[in-house]
């Protein structure tokens, strides 16, 4: 693999598993020996983010993203208490199988773990989320650089004026992540990403980041800033963080999301994902 | 039909014949009925442009229409000295089925007719080349709003700072049409058309017209200005205009090229040209 990765591996106990492999990555999770983040590692296979809810919450939270398809995602979503998405997966569990938790109460953050295993209840809902990560495998591919990730750096988000459509209890802006490319490559980009409607597709604004409500594009409201240069387009596509931002607003009773950067690592690959 | 056209119906001479059938206004190209623009007649079918060369200079034409085939998409070519392009019509003339031609000797204008009969030589080799309204069609059904069309004006054209590939005598800058869209249309159009590579395809810019050479977005090198709104981007296409502006360069000893808006309309059907 030429291709950059958006950490390096060598941050990762290399060695102890074999970064090629989504099972490999899940079971590395699953002992503890995975701590980190989740980028990079097992090339061509999906990654996903997690949101799980108490089931009297789920139905409107699935509600929520089946209408905000770009932010939302979902690829997996699993039986009311089963720790499995045999879709995803065979042998996932989805207790132990990302390298990081944040476990939430009332919408403050209760506890930060490797294994959500003591807060498991009978209730509880999980939905794995898309993440951007696929796409950008496939514009690296297409030799579409990235300024983040030739950086070292997270991808710049942001919340926009843009309203996702509510569902329930759940609504709020759509969180966008945005990518600097000069004209030519965010024309490739646009071709390359809609073929991935389900991991948030094709952008949803290019140019001019107060159009969409952002009124400084330095100054990310997540991940880390990247600039934009003379003769490149911002270009915008719908973020996996709209849900968790959603999520936080609610403050539901109970909740477990991914820690930050760390995915879980599925079983589907990437090139599935392509609609043509 | 409730689609705009490029033009009204009503300057043609409607009810001499049947404006929804290729062959129809062929027809009446060929008796002279019709000698004003093709915009709006035959909705659905592919119009093309015209470029007539002897044969000791179509090899070379048409390894620069291969060469660049955005600006420069053949839809076909005739055997050398025949009037017929079967690919595009069954009865097909292509020295009376355009509504206008324009006569051309060492790069003058020499004439100006609706049948080029009286100039046609053994050695002619006649080259069809596809056309912006297949895929502003495509637009339009999408319900994305075209400018010039809503204003019944040519759409601006502008030489930019793209070379062509060049091949043998031919050689000269990219000649661009330009579109001001919302971010969403603009994102929209660049699916919608990447569909249509046989007719211009993709956009090759968007954003900043000074990257492309373009001084003044309000003053095109042909066609009519068309403003740029606040919150519009302007898009670029590579443009048919590309291949005339390149022969007027060489002063080929003897050429036939279209009238202006003097489209040739085929029995292919635009639909046909998506590739999916």
């Amino acid at each position: 693999m030429s291709r950059p990765t958006m950490m390096p591996a060598s941050q990762h106990a290399a060695g102890a598993f074999d970064i090629g492999s989504a099972l490999s990555v899940r079971l590395a999770c699953r002992s503890g020996a995975l701590k980190g983040t989740t980028s990079g590692l097992a090339p061509g296979f999906v990654q996903g983010n997690l949101a799980i809810l108490p089931a009297d919450l789920a139905g409107d939270f699935l509600r929520f993203c089946q209408a905000n398809p770009r932010p939302c995602p979902i690829i997996g979503v699993s039986d009311v208490g089963s720790p499995l998405v045999p879709v995803l997966g065979r042998d996932l569990d989805i207790r132990t199988d990302f390298p990081g938790y944040r476990v939430w109460e009332n919408g403050e953050l209760v506890a930060e773990t490797g294994d959500v295993g003591q807060y498991w209840r009978d209730d509880l809902v999980s939905f794995v989320i898309g993440c951007s990560l696929s796409f950008e495998e496939a514009l690296l591919d297409e030799g579409i650089p990235l300024r983040h990730v030739e950086r070292g750096l997270r991808v710049p988000m942001f919340r926009t004026s843009i309203d996702c459509v509510p569902a329930g209890p759940f609504s709020g802006p759509m969180v966008v992540s945005m990518r600097p490319l000069k004209a030519a490559h965010a024309i490739r980009a646009i071709q390359v990403t809609s073929r991935f409607p389900a991991v948030h597709g094709a952008p949803v604004h290019i140019g001019d980041p107060a159009l969409i409500g952002i009124r400084d594009v330095s100054q990310p409201d997540y991940g880390d800033a990247v600039e934009v240069l003379p003769g490149e387009l911002p270009v915008f596509w719908a973020c996996g963080v709209t849900p968790q931002s959603v999520i936080a607003k609610v403050k539901p009773p109970f909740a477990i999301t991914h820690a930050p950067g760390c995915m879980l690592v599925t079983d589907r690959r990437n090139t599935e994902f392509a609609v043509i």
